[in-house]
C-alpha cells in the first residue's frame, strides 16, 4: 500500500516542528521552502546591527532530517497550490499530495503601499538583514568623508517605522551600533550625533504588551538616544524621506517593522482570509471544507479552542506546526474514531513574549506577570540560548554575542556584496 | 609646518603594516580602500567552501586604527594616480600627498581572456567567497530533484583550474564538503559521485614547491576523490564547459585559481611594469624615478636586496609594508644622511610558504625544510592561528573551526543572495 504523503510548505518553526513529529511514523513526508536553511528569526536584527554574522542564525534544513529518512527536503519555489485537485505547484512541476500543511509564513507587507519597498526595507530573510547592516554602514563611510553638514546629519539618520518588537529591537540595537561601536571607529564623524527615529502610529510602543512596559520601552530607548515618536502615521515614503502629518524626516536608511502580510499566493487559493491575508482556519487548524489541508505559524488566523486570538510568534508556530501533525497521524492511524470522537482541537499554550531593547535591558511578560530591566533580559538571553539549542556551535554564538554584549563590539560590521553586481548566471 | 602627508592605497596586509609604523609618528597618514574591511586572504577558500562565515575572517579597517590618531581611513574607490604632479583621484575628490605606498593587491587576471571571468569565478573578496559557496550549494540542491542523469553529473562536477595554492586549497575542501559534509544532507543523490576536477598547465602541481611535496599532494587529493589532470592547458572556457586538449569537461561549477593580475590602474601610471601588470620597484621599494612613490605587497614586482625575487605571499607583503613606512620616516626624521648614506634596501625574510590540501594533510616549505602530511597540517594551524591574532574573536573561529575538522562540519554551508535582486538603491 502506498504510503500516505504528507507536504510541508515551508522550513520555519511551523513547518520543522511538524516534520518533526512523523519521525518513525509510515508517512512519506516533502517539505518544500524556497531557502536551503531554517532561520532563527528572533536574532535577525542581531545580523541587521552586525552583532552575528548570517550564517550563525541560520541552519541547513536538509541536515536538521539527515537522520529522519521519511522527510524529502526540495529547495523549490512553490507558485500554485490546487486544494480541490490537491496539488502544488513549483514551477513545470507538480506535486501531489494527501495532506498538505501550510507554513511558509508572511513577508513584509506595506498596507497597500508596495511603492514603499524600495524605500524602507523590511526584515523577514538574511539578504534583508545584510543589505540592511551594508547600507547602513555605508550610509556612515560616505558621512565620514562629507563636507555638506546638511547632507551629513542626513547620512546620519535611520528611520525605523513600526513600535512594534522589531522596530524597538532595531532602535535599540541601532542606537548601541552607532553610539557604542561605531563612534570608536570614526574620526571625523561623531556618531553621537546620529539620529535614530522609531515611529509609530498609535499612541505607544508594543501595544501588545502592558502599558507600563511600553512606557519603560520609550523612556529606555531615549535614554539610549533614540527619538521616540507616537501618534505619528507615516503619511508617505519616498527616497530618504519620511512624510509625517506635521514634519518630513530626512533619513538615508529607512526600515520598515510596521507590518506584515500573507504571500500573494494565499490570496489565489480561494479561501477566506483576514486583511493580512492570513487563513482562517478551524479550531484543529483545517482550512474550512478542506480537512486535508492544514495552516500552521504566522499564516494561520485562528482563533484556537478558548477563544483565544493565537500570536504570530515562534512559541506559537511551533505549537500549531506539532497539532497539525498530530490530527494528520491521528487519522492516518485511525484513532480519531476512538480515541478522539471529533479531531483534536488547539489550544495555544502563552509561555509569554518578550522584546530586547538593549544590552540588559528588556520587557517580557508571562503567565500573567510582567517584567522590565535587567531580569526580563536575563530572561530572554536564557530563552533564546534553549531556542539556540540544536543550531551548530551554539557556544560559539553565545561566546560572540556576550563578548559583544559586555565590550558593545560588533565583529560583522562588514560590508559585502555591493562592488560586484549579482552574477547573471545564478539559479 | 605642515606635517608630511602619507597616503597609503590599499588595506591589505602590506597597508596595515605600512599604516601602523607611523604609530605616534609626526605624520599625517591617509588609507584608502573600497572594502570597509581587511581581509584575512588565507582562509577566503574556507568561506568558499562553507567552513566559515564571511565576518570571521574580515575585520573593519577603522577598528584596526581606532587607537591611532594620525591615521584616516576612506572607503573610496581610487579612479586614477598622478605620480607627476603627486595626487590621488577618488572620483570627483582629488587628494595630494608627499608620499604615497601603492599596496592595492591584484585581482584574478584570465591571461587577457576577460571572457571567462563570467564562467569562472575567481577567489578575491569575501563577495567572491559566498557567491562561490551560494552557486555550489544551489547545483546540489537542483542535482538533487533532476532525474536527467547527465544533467545531474553536469551539476554535481566542479572544475578548478590552476594548481597553485588556491587551487590545491580549493579542491581539497570541496572534496571533504561534497563527500563528508553533503552527503549527510542529501537523499536522492549520492554525493560521493560528484566529480571534482583540479586542472593544471603545468606537469605538477604546487610548481614552486619541491617536486615531492607536489606529488604528495596530487596523491593526497586523489585518495580524497580528487581528479588531478596535469599537463593540460586549458583551451577554453564556455557557460559551464572546460575545453581542454583532448577532453571537453560538463561542470555546473567552474572556479579559478589560475592567476592574478594588477588592477587596470597601474597600467595607466606611465612606469615599467611586468607581463601580470606589478610595478618594477629599486630595492628599496620605490617606483624608479619616484623616490616619494613606493609599491608594496603583491603588486611589486621586487628583486630585493640579495636577488631573490620576491613572492606575492602575506609575509612578504607585511615585510614590503613596513619597508617602505621605515624609509619613508628616514627621510622624513632626516636619518638618511647620518644612519643610512643611502635608503636602506629591502631583504625579504623568507619564513617559508605551506598550503593545506585537507583535514590534516598540508604540504610546507620553510628554512631548506619541506614538510608534509600531519605535521605541516600542524605547522599551517598554529601559524595560521598567530596571524589571526589582532582578530575578533579569534577564540571562537578557533572553536567553530577545529569542530567543522574534526567533525566534518560545515556550518556555513547557507545559500544567500539569490532571490533578492541586489537594491537599486546600493550606494
Amino acid at each position: 500500500m502506498k504510503k500516505p504523503k504528507v507536504v510541508i510548505l515551508g522550513g520555519g518553526f511551523a513547518g520543522i516542528e511538524c516534520a518533526k513529529v512523523f519521525q518513525k511514523k509510515d508517512v512519506e513526508v516533502l517539505l518544500i521552502d524556497r531557502q536551503n536553511h531554517h532561520l532563527f528569526q528572533p536574532l535577525l536584527y542581531q545580523v541587521a546591527s552586525a552583532g552575528l554574522a548570517a550564517p550563525e542564525i541560520a541552519h541547513p534544513i536538509r541536515s536538521i532530517f539527515a537522520n529522519q529518512d521519511n522527510v524529502t527536503v526540495l529547495m523549490k519555489e512553490v507558485t500554485g497550490i490546487d486544494l480541490a485537485s490537491k496539488e502544488v505547484q513549483l514551477g513545470e512541476e507538480t506535486v501531489d499530495y494527501d495532506y498538505i500543511v501550510l507554513a511558509m509564513g508572511v513577508k513584509t507587507g506595506y498596507f497597500g503601499n508596495d511603492q514603499w519597498a524600495s524605500v524602507a526595507r523590511g526584515l523577514k530573510t538574511l539578504d534583508d538583514a545584510t543589505a540592511m547592516r551594508r547600507d547602513l554602514l555605508l550610509a556612515f563611510e560616505t558621512a565620514e568623508s562629507c563636507d555638506d553638514p546638511g547632507e551629513r546629519e542626513r547620512l546620519m539618520t535611520i528611520g525605523v517605522i513600526g513600535g512594534g518588537p522589531t522596530g524597538v529591537e532595531l532602535a535599540g540595537a541601532f542606537a548601541e551600533l552607532v553610539r557604542h561601536v561605531l563612534q570608536r571607529d570614526f574620526k571625523n564623524i561623531d556618531t553621537e550625533k546620529a539620529k535614530i527615529y522609531l515611529i509609530e502610529a498609535a499612541p505607544r510602543l508594543l501595544t501588545m504588551y502592558d502599558e507600563d512596559l511600553s512606557e519603560y520601552t520609550r523612556k529606555s530607548l531615549e535614554e539610549m538616544g533614540v527619538t521616540v515618536l507616537l501618534d505619528q502615521p507615516v503619511k508617505d515614503l519616498q527616497e530618504s524621506r519620511i512624510i509625517l502629518e506635521d514634519q518630513v524626516i530626512e533619513a538615508e536608511n529607512i526600515v520598515w517593522g510596521a507590518g506584515v502580510e500573507a504571500p500573494a499566493l494565499t490570496r489565489e487559493l480561494g479561501v477566506e482570509t483576514d486583511r493580512g491575508g492570513r487563513i482562517h482556519v478551524e479550531t484543529d487548524l483545517s482550512i474550512p471544507g478542506h480537512p486535508e489541508a492544514f495552516v500552521a505559524g504566522d499564516l494561520a488566523h485562528c482563533i484556537d479552542q478558548s477563544g483565544v486570538r493565537v500570536p504570530g510568534l515562534c512559541p506559537s508556530a511551533m505549537q500549531m506546526g506539532k497539532h497539525a501533525a498530530a490530527v494528520i497521524l491521528d487519522e492516518i492511524e485511525g484513532k480519531n474514531s476512538e480515541k478522539y470522537p471529533v479531531r483534536r482541537q488547539f489550544r495555544y499554550f502563552d509561555k509569554g513574549s518578550m522584546a530586547t531593547i538593549g544590552r540588559s535591558r528588556a520587557v517580557a511578560e508571562s503567565m500573567g506577570m510582567k517584567f522590565d530591566g535587567f531580569l526580563a533580559w536575563l530572561m530572554w538571553l536564557f530563552i533564546h540560548l534553549l531556542f539556540l539549542v540544536g543550531f551548530r556551535n551554539r557556544l560559539a554564538v553565545l561566546m560572540q554575542w556576550f563578548y559583544a554584549y559586555v565590550r558593545y563590539r560588533r565583529g560583522a560590521r562588514i560590508i559585502t556584496g555591493f562592488h560586484r553586481e549579482m552574477p547573471s548566471a545564478v539559479r
